[in-house]
């Protein structure tokens, strides 16, 4: 049962918000949708954004100013929430960087943990499905894209790797791209996936990068902001570069001047990742 | 006593937060400016923004996406907060619609009120001084131009009505343009203002604009949607254009099908008003 919670008109193009029972997660999940006026002619092609810890479906909506160029390129957009909202598991609201509002796209495997937390097999599938072949959406199956921020943008670049025929154009800003060498990616990955470091492997973009050859023939565009407080520490997008090196990935990796880790800085380049994924979805 | 409490870079200038002790007020003001990148040149054109009811000196910076043409045009945009906080009223947090983020941007002059709910002189007199002449912002005092939404955009049309010679170039979004006749207004008047309607009608700006001729020769831009819910009660842009027909003050008011209220609607057309401002103050 999928409800429309609100409708907004926005650029000619409608901002909706939606909330259903997700039957991976076993909860009420919310997501959000930017349809461009292009639907009203046929299916359109897709970019999934998925946004970073303690933020929500709205987040992206209301402070990227994606739509605009939504609506120019003919993109649809598409936003789920950070992770399970009351599952009712001790603790889970206690943290910022982990817990609800901190799904990490991935499916928990440790208890209390793996009842609710899906949110890969949730993003890549059921959410995808439910766009992409319900028929509730004006989508082109065939041209779905994938961007997101931190740990969204940790997000996007794993489930692109792990889907490879689902997701066809990948971006980022300010990814977590190495997170079994960083303390939110170790904290989380504990938690959710246990001990075993191998596991952890494939649900961090630049080991699978390593794995792989020329997963994306038609590159990949990371954006970074060099002020950003957790560009050292947690982010670590010259891991990735070097993983992209080593197995013969393109990547566009631009390392800006004064910017830092917040929506300013998403705001200022997400014409140019709208523009690259219009590009490579045929938009 | 000036603080900045914060600075983001975006769209190759800067966002930056303050802090400082209002003397108009009696009370620390928050506000917000975006520096665009001209102003490392010289002094830029400002366009102040009067946000609506509930909102605070960050929601336009936010969720309008306006910092991308403010950069373009070379604007400096300046929002402040929507009223005086804490002035300890008994009940001036309690109402969404009047106290604590309803300020009405008019001197009160009814006890308890009329100690700090100054936002008149405060927007038009000691923030307009503090931007324009007190040597800390690089802003040219003799291009400086106003708008803003809702409660704001009433702000942005009696303050420009009441103040021309400071304000040269208004537009609003979805203004409540006639508050002597509606809901808000009233409310707000009677608390504000006292029963004396004669006052009232110095704050109302199709009253205002019944009063003078032409005060704006280069015209005014407004832009309304029609599936606004507070569009017949509340806002009543009809009245404001009859007044400009009556005082021959060119107007250009665009009514949007589907459009509401919120800064979805905002969002879609801020970049027509930036540029109607720009090509007023010469940016």
């Amino acid at each position: 049962m999928l409800e429309r919670i609100s409708e907004h008109r926005c650029f000619g193009g409608w901002q909706r918000y939606y909330r259903h029972e997700s039957q991976v997660i076993g909860l009420p999940m919310r997501f959000s949708v930017y349809v461009p006026p292009q639907a009203e002619e046929g299916p359109v092609p897709v970019l999934f954004f998925l946004a970073g810890l303690t933020c929500t479906e709205e987040t992206f909506m209301i402070k990227a100013g994606a739509q605009r160029f939504a609506a120019e390129h003919g993109l649809m957009l598409v936003t789920p929430d950070t992770s399970p909202r009351g599952a009712g598991i001790a603790g889970e609201d206690d943290d910022w960087d982990f817990g609800s509002g901190a799904g990490f796209y991935l499916d928990a495997t440790q208890t209390p943990w793996a009842a609710h937390y899906r949110m890969e097999s949730y993003v890549a599938q059921e959410l995808f499905d439910l766009i992409a072949s319900s028929g509730e959406f004006p989508a082109d199956r065939q041209r779905i894209g994938i961007t997101g921020h931190s740990m969204g943008g940790h997000g996007a670049l794993t489930l692109a790797l792990r889907h490879p025929t689902r997701f066809r154009s990948v971006s980022a800003f300010a990814p977590i791209a190495n997170p079994t060498h960083c303390p939110w990616g170790i904290k989380a990955f504990t938690h959710y996936l246990g001990k075993d470091h191998e596991t952890w492997k494939q649900h961090d973009a630049s080991e699978l990068m390593k794995q792989a050859h020329t997963p994306f023939p038609e590159g990949i565009l990371i954006d970074q902001g060099l002020a950003d407080q957790f560009l050292p520490n947690q982010l670590r997008p010259d891991i990735f570069e070097a993983a992209c090196a080593q197995s013969a990935q393109p990547l566009t990796l631009r390392r800006h001047a004064g910017y830092d880790h917040g929506y300013y800085f998403i705001s200022t380049f997400i014409a140019d990742h709208l523009a690259f994924h219009a590009e490579r979805l045929g938009a």
